[in-house]
C-alpha cells in the first residue's frame, strides 16, 4: 500500500474536502476509506438520497433522544453517556462513521435559535455532560464532532458576524467545554463555527484551530469545516483546517494545488492534514447490515427524557398526581407534542409518544379519568375536572434565526390563565427549546413542569413524572429571568454592523445576576423533588497551593427515592480581576432512598480556583481566601465554609511603566525600593513625603514610574531602578497575598 | 523680524517643550512670547511661585465658581458663558494666558473621582454649555483648553489604562461634546488625555489629534499635552501633539532634534506645531496690573450657584422656609462647607461663605430663630424645631482616584434618619461632587436639595434656594440610580489588566435605564420648582429630508416667577443599529413670570436624528419615524408627535458576501435580482422555493451569495450579479425605507 507522501498533490488535495455532501473521499491505494459523517447530536440524520433538487431528502428512522437543552437539565453524565453510546449503535446501523455532536456553545442569550442543541449557560456542566457523551459514542466505535468551535452564540447574521470578545471571556466561558472535551474525551474531529472570532472566521482562525486546539489542548484529531464555512480553502488549511465540507466539485482541490505550486502553501501542510483526514478511515463502514433495538432505543429515550425533566413550581404537593378523580388535559400539544427543533438536527423519529395516551394509561391504572379538551371548551372541562393540566409551549425554534421574544404565544398565557381562574389544581407543562418567559400566569397556577424538548419519547416520559413513575431530578441548566431586558446581553444581541461586542464579559447568566443581585424567576440549579434532601457537614481541604477536596452530606429526608444534584461553587474576590460572585465547581447527581445519607467527595482542581490572567497569558490562583458554597441553585447557599489558598507563584514585572504603588506593594522588591527612597529624603523632607496629603499620595499612587522619576529625580538612581527590575523579572512572588488594585 | 522658517531645528524643538510647570518658550526673535497657562476649570489656580520641593505651593486668591458639575445642573448656556466671561477676567488679572478647561468628558460611571469636573452624562448638555463657556471666556482674550481629549472616564489607572470603544460609541457619545466646542467655539487649546484609546495612547493617537481633530472638525488651535501625558515624544509630535507640558529641561526638544537628523521625523511636522504654538503668543500677557472685581466675582459665584441646585423633593410643599419659628441647622457641613474637589483644579478661595451664617441672615429677616446642631445634640435640637435643616455630602472627591462607593458617609445617613424621626419637617442639602445614593433615607425625609459642589459662595446661594430668594431650577444632568449596581458600566469599571471595556456602548446613563426599563431614584432632567409649568401645543415640522423644526407651548400655572427647562428627546427604531429608547437633542431654559406664557422653538438638524454608520463611517439619518417627546424628564413624557423623514440617500453595496435578503430586499436592485431568480426556476420548483417552510427561507435568508450561489449554482448567472453589485455601489439607496435586519 501506498504511503500518503507517495500520492501525487492532486490525490492529496482532493482528499481534504468532501465527496458530495456527507462522505469523505476514498484513497483506496493509500489505504483511505470513504467516511460517512452524519447530522444527529441527538438522533441520527441519515438522508436517503443525496439529491437537494426536491428540498432537503428524508431521512432514515432513528431515534429522536432528548436534544441537548434537556440532556443539560439532567445534571447528570451517565444521561448523557446512555445517550451516547446509543447514538453510536444507530450510526453503525445506518453506516454512519462520525455524528455530528454534541454542540457545547454557551448560552448567552434566550433568544439563539439554536439553545435547544445547547446545554447550558454554564462552560462545566456543558463540558462535564459533552465529554460523557463524546467518550460513550466513541467507546462504540463512531467518531464525535465536538461543534461549533468556537463563539457562535447566535444564528443572526451568523455567516458573517464577528464574535468580539476579549481573552479571559473566552478563556473562562465560550472555551473551557471545548477544552474539557478535547482534553478528557479525545473527539475524533472538531467542527469549526462559521461566525468570525475577533474578527477572524473560525475557519481561517489559526489561533483557534492549532495554537490552541493543537499546541495548548493538545488535540490531535481531524478539523472539519461546518458545512459550507470555509470561506478561502487555502487561508482555512493554512490556518488549520484539515477537512473542508461538504465536497466543492474539486473547487477547493485546484485551488489547494495552485497555492502550493504558486508557493503560497508549504506541502507539508497538505500532508499533516491529509494524514488527520485519514485517520478518520478507521472509522469508515463498510456495511451497514447492523441493526439496532427500535423498541429498546425508544424506552431507553423515554427513561432518558424523564431524567431532564425540571420541576420548577409544585404548590401544595399538587403533583404527583395520585387517586381518582377526573384530569383534564388541556391544549393541543397534549396530543401533537413539541420535542425536537428544526434545522440540521431534525430526526424522522421511529415513533412519537402521545402525551394525551400515555396521561391515559397512568391515570387508568389509578383509577382516574382523562378528559382532553382544546382551547375553546378547555374552561369548562377545567372546571369539572379535580386538576387541569395545560400543556403549552414555543411554537417553532430552529438553526438559521434566533427568536425575537421569550414570551409564549398570547393566545396559550391567555388559556393558562383562564383555565388556572377556574380550575381546583392547575399543572403547566411547558415544551420549548429556548427559556420561555412565566410571568403574567406563574402566581395563578399551582405546578409547573418544565419539559424543555424531550425527543420522541416526551409524551412517556411526561406522563411518568406527572405520576410519580419518575421522581423529577432536573435542576436548571439556564437562568429563567423575569424579564429578557434583564439578560447582560440584552443590549448587545445580535450585534450590529458586522460585530457583536460580547459587553458582559465573563458575566454570562447567573454569574451576572448574583454578581449585581438582579431577581431572576427561578435561578440557574434550581429544580424541585418529589421528596426533601438535607445537606450538611461540608468539609473542605486544601490538597495542595492550589487545590482542594470538598465532602458533604446529603439525606434524603422525605419519604420517596430520588435524585439530588449537589452543586459546588466557588466565591473569591482573589485576584486582580472582577470575579463573578459565584461560580459553578463541581457537581455530582446522587441517588438516595428514603433515609438515605451519602457522603460526597469533590476534587476541586486548580482551574476551579483560576481565572485568565491576561498580563500573564496563564491561569492563575491567586492567594487568598475562598468560599466553598453548597447551593440549593446558585442563589440559595445551604452550606458554606472558606479556605485560604497559597496560591500560584506568579512573575511580576516591574518596568518604568509600572506605577509607583506597584513598585512599592511589591512583595520581592517593594521593600527595597521603599528603603531607597527614604535614604534619598532628608529628614525634613521625608516627614513631607510620608504626610503628604491624602490626594497627593492617592494621585502618585497611579503615576507609572517614568513619571514619577521625571517628577521627583532625586529620589531613584537609575542603577538601583534597574537593579530592583531585574529581580523582578526572575523571583516569583511567592506565596505573598496580592490584593486588586485600589 | 525672523520667520519661523528661518529659526534653527533646535530653536523650533525647544518651542514645542514647556518652560517649566506653566509657561511656553518665548523666541522674540520670531515674535513669539511666553504664554502662561494654569489650572482652572471653575477658577483660576494660579501658582505664586515655581517651587516643589516644599509640595505643592499655594495659588492667587481666586473666586471658586460652581465647579463643572454643579454647572451641568443649571442646564443653561447662560449660566456657563456668565462664568467663563468672569473667569477670562481674573485670568488676565493674574497673568494667565490660558485656562485649562473646560473638562467634557462624559460621566460614565458615578464612581469616577474627577466626575465633579464634568457636566453630564449626557454629550449635548456637556457640549452646549462648554461651547458656551469657552465663547465668553475667550471673548475676554483669554484662550480655553478644552479636555481631556478622549474617553478619560475614570482615575484609576488613567495613566495607561485603555479605554476599549467601538467607533459608533465614540462617535456618539465620548466625541460630540469636544466636536460641538471645536466647530461651534475655536478653542485656543486642546488638551490630549492621560489614557490610552483603544491601545494607543491619546498623545500619540493620530486618529485622535489628526485625522478626527484637524482633517474632519477643522480644528485650528495647538494640541497640547495633558501635564506628564506624553510618553515618546516624537511619536506624540508625529500624531499630531503640538505642544508638550510641562516642561522637561531640553530633552524632549533633543530627542526631537535627533528624529529630524536620523530621518525619522519629518521637519515639516516640526514647523507645522511651532506654527501653532506661536499661534498662544496672542495670549501672552506682558503686564499682570489688572485687577477684577473680587466682590462682585462673589456675587456672581452666588447667583450662578443658585442656578445649578436641584431641588429633588418637596413634600407638601415644605419649600421654601417661610414665617417665624425655630429652624434646626444640622451637621459641619453646615459651618464647614464642602464646595470643591480636590486636586489640579483646588482654588485658594477670595472668599467662602458659611451657609451657617447665609440662613441665619434670611431666617432673621424673616423673624425665624436659627439653632445649630452638631450631631451630639442633633436630635433635641431637631425634636423642638419647626424644621430641621441637615447639611450631608460626601468626604472628599479628588482627581487622580475614583470612589469605590455612592454611599453617603454611614454617620450621616445615621444622622438623618435620627433626625427625620423627630423632626416635624426634615430637609436635606446634599453637597457632594458624584452621585450619591439617597437609600435607606429617602422616604423618610420631606426635602431634598441637591446642591452638589457649588463654589466658594455655596453657603449663600443654599440659603437663596432654602428661602425662596431664588426659585431652583437646576435638572439633574447624571441619574441617580437606585443602586451601584444598576449603573451598565457597573461590571465593566475601572478595568483590569490595562483595558477598561466600555461594554456598555451608546447605553450610558439614561440612555441605558430608559431602554432596559431599569427604576432609577430620579431621572436624568429631574428637577421640582417652587412654581409649576405646563407644557402644550407641540407641533413638529420637517425643514427637508433630515431636518425638522419643533415648537411647543410653556406656562407658568404657579404663582411664583421661575425658570423651566424644555427638554426634547427622539425617540426611533430606524436604522440598522440598536437606539436607546429616547436621547435629548435639544434644551432650552425659559423664564416665566406666573401667568406667563412662551412658545419655544427648537431647531432639530442632522444629527439630531443621525446615528453613526460603522460600515459607511458616517452619520446617517434612515428614513423612518421619529417621535420628538418632550420630558419633565428622561423617563416622564409630557407632550409626544411622530414625523416621518426622507432621510439620507446612502449606497448600500451588495457583494458575495452579502446575505441573499440583503440582495432580496435591497431597495434599487432587488426586484431585478428576485425576478431574475424567478425566471431562472422551472415553475413547480419556483413554487416549491417561494412555498418552501419557514426554517428553510429564515435559514436561507442568513446565507451569503457566496454561499448561496454554490448551493443553487443554476439560479444566478455570475454576469446578473456582477450587473447588480455594480449599480448597488453606484446607485443611492434614496427615499426608501430600510429597516433593522431581523
Amino acid at each position: 500500500m501506498m504511503d500518503i507522501a507517495e500520492l501525487t498533490l492532486e490525490q492529496k488535495a482532493e482528499l481534504l474536502t468532501g465527496q458530495g455532501q456527507w462522505r469523505t473521499h476514498a484513497c483506496p491505494e493509500a489505504g483511505i476509506e470513504s467516511v460517512f459523517l452524519c447530522d444527529g447530536p441527538h438522533g441520527i440524520r441519515r438522508e436517503v438520497v443525496e439529491d437537494y433538487s426536491q428540498g432537503i431528502p428524508e431521512s432514515l428512522p432513528a431515534t429522536c433522544f432528548p436534544p441537548a437543552v434537556a440532556v443539560g437539565s439532567s445534571w447528570d453524565p451517565e444521561v448523557a453517556a446512555r445517550l451516547g453510546a446509543a447514538l453510536g449503535r444507530e450510526a453503525r446501523a445506518a453506516g454512519v462513521g462520525v455524528v455530528l455532536g454534541p454542540g457545547v456553545n454557551i448560552k448567552r442569550s434566550p433568544l439563539c435559535g439554536r439553545n435547544f442543541e445547547y446545554f447550558s449557560e454554564d462552560p462545566l456542566v456543558s463540558g462535564v455532560l459533552a465529554s460523557a457523551y463524546v467518550q460513550a459514542l466513541q467507546a462504540e466505535g463512531v467518531g464525535a464532532s465536538v461543534k461549533h468551535f468556537a463563539a457562535n452564540n447566535q444564528e443572526t447574521d451568523r455567516m458573517r458576524i464577528s464574535a468580539d470578545i476579549d481573552e479571559r471571556t473566552l478563556r473562562e466561558i465560550y472555551l473551557p467545554a471545548f477544552e474539557r472535551v478535547v482534553t478528557e474525551a479525545h473527539p475524533a474531529t472538531v467542527m469549526c463555527s462559521y461566525n468570525r472570532v475577533n474578527g477572524v472566521y473560525a475557519s481561517q482562525n489559526r489561533w483557534l484551530l492549532t495554537d490552541l486546539l493543537r499546541a495548548e489542548w493538545r488535540f490531535s484529531g481531524t478539523v472539519i469545516s461546518d458545512w459550507g464555512a470555509v470561506v478561502d480553502r487555502v487561508a482555512a488549511l493554512a490556518a488549520g483546517l484539515d477537512l473542508e465540507m461538504p465536497g466543492t466539485s474539486g473547487l477547493s482541490a485546484r485551488k489547494i494545488v495552485e497555492a502550493v505550486r504558486s508557493g503560497t502553501l508549504d506541502e507539508i501542510i497538505v500532508d499533516q492534514a491529509v494524514a488527520r483526514v485519514a485517520q478518520l478511515s478507521r472509522f469508515s463502514s463498510a456495511t451497514d447490515d447492523e441493526t439496532f433495538d427500535v423498541q429498546a432505543h425508544h424506552a431507553l429515550a423515554r427513561e432518558l427524557a424523564a431524567e431532564c425533566v425540571v420541576l420548577l413550581k409544585n404548590d401544595n404537593a399538587v403533583l404527583p398526581l395520585e387517586g381518582p378523580g377526573t384530569i383534564a388535559v388541556i391544549g393541543e400539544l397534549a396530543v401533537n407534542p413539541r420535542y425536537q427543533g428544526d434545522g440540521s438536527s431534525r430526526v424522522n423519529s421511529t415513533t412519537v409518544d402521545v402525551p394525551l395516551q400515555e396521561i391515559t394509561t397512568l391515570a387508568t391504572e389509578r383509577g382516574a379519568a382523562v378528559v382532553h379538551a382544546l382551547s375553546s371548551d378547555a374552561v369548562e372541562v377545567a372546571r369539572q375536572a379535580e386538576v387541569a393540566i395545560v400543556f403549552a409551549g414555543t411554537a417553532t425554534e430552529a438553526e438559521g434565526y434566533d427568536r425575537e421574544s421569550i414570551d409564549l404565544p398570547a393566545d396559550q398565557v391567555e388559556l393558562i390563565r383562564a383555565v388556572a381562574a377556574v380550575a381546583k389544581r392547575t399543572v403547566v407543562v411547558l415544551s420549548n427549546g429556548g427559556v420561555v418567559s412565566l410571568e403574567g400566569w406563574h402566581d395563578e397556577v399551582d405546578a409547573i413542569v418544565e419539559g424543555w424538548l424531550l425527543g420522541q419519547a416526551s409524551g412517556g416520559a411526561l406522563a411518568d413524572v406527572l405520576f410519580g413513575v419518575v421522581n423529577p431530578s432536573g435542576r436548571l441548566a439556564e437562568s429563567i429571568p423575569l424579564r429578557l431586558e434583564d439578560n447582560p446581553s440584552y443590549l448587545n444581541f445580535p450585534g450590529e454592523a458586522g460585530h457583536v461586542r460580547y459587553g458582559e464579559g465573563v458575566m454570562v447568566g447567573y454569574r451576572y445576576y448574583q454578581t449585581v443581585g438582579r431577581s431572576v424567576r427561578y435561578p440557574f440549579g434550581h429544580g424541585l423533588s418529589y421528596t426533601r434532601f438535607h445537606v450538611d457537614d461540608l468539609t473542605v481541604t486544601a490538597t495542595g497551593d492550589t487545590t482542594a477536596t470538598a465532602t458533604v452530606r446529603v439525606t434524603n429526608i422525605g419519604s420517596r427515592a430520588g435524585k439530588h444534584v449537589v452543586q459546588l461553587y466557588v466565591a473569591t474576590t482573589a485576584g486582580n480581576v472582577r470575579r463573578p460572585a459565584r461560580e459553578l465547581r463541581a457537581f455530582r447527581k446522587v441517588f438516595l432512598e428514603p433515609g438515605q445519607t451519602s457522603e460526597i467527595t469533590l476534587e476541586l482542581d486548580h482551574r476551579a480556583f483560576a481565572y485568565w490572567d491576561a498580563t500573564t497569558w496563564d491561569w492563575v490562583v491567586s492567594p487568598g481566601a475562598y468560599r466553598i458554597q453548597i447551593g440549593a441553585d446558585s442563589a440559595t447557599i445551604v452550606a458554606e465554609t472558606e479556605i485560604d489558598l497559597v496560591g500560584d507563584p506568579i512573575i511580576r514585572e516591574l518596568t518604568m511603566e509600572s506605577t509607583f504603588s506597584e513598585w512599592s506593594a511589591h512583595p520581592v522588591v517593594g521593600p527595597e525600593f521603599r528603603q531607597s527612597m527614604t535614604r534619598n529624603l532628608p529628614t525634613d523632607q521625608a516627614k513631607t513625603f510620608e504626610q503628604a496629603n491624602h490626594e497627593g499620595l492617592a494621585m502618585a499612587a497611579h503615576l507609572p514610574m517614568r513619571q514619577f522619576t521625571r517628577a521627583a529625580p532625586a529620589l531613584f538612581s537609575d542603577d538601583i531602578l534597574e537593579q530592583l527590575m531585574k529581580i523582578s523579572r526572575t523571583v516569583p512572588v511567592s506565596r505573598e497575598k496580592e490584593s486588586r488594585e485600589p
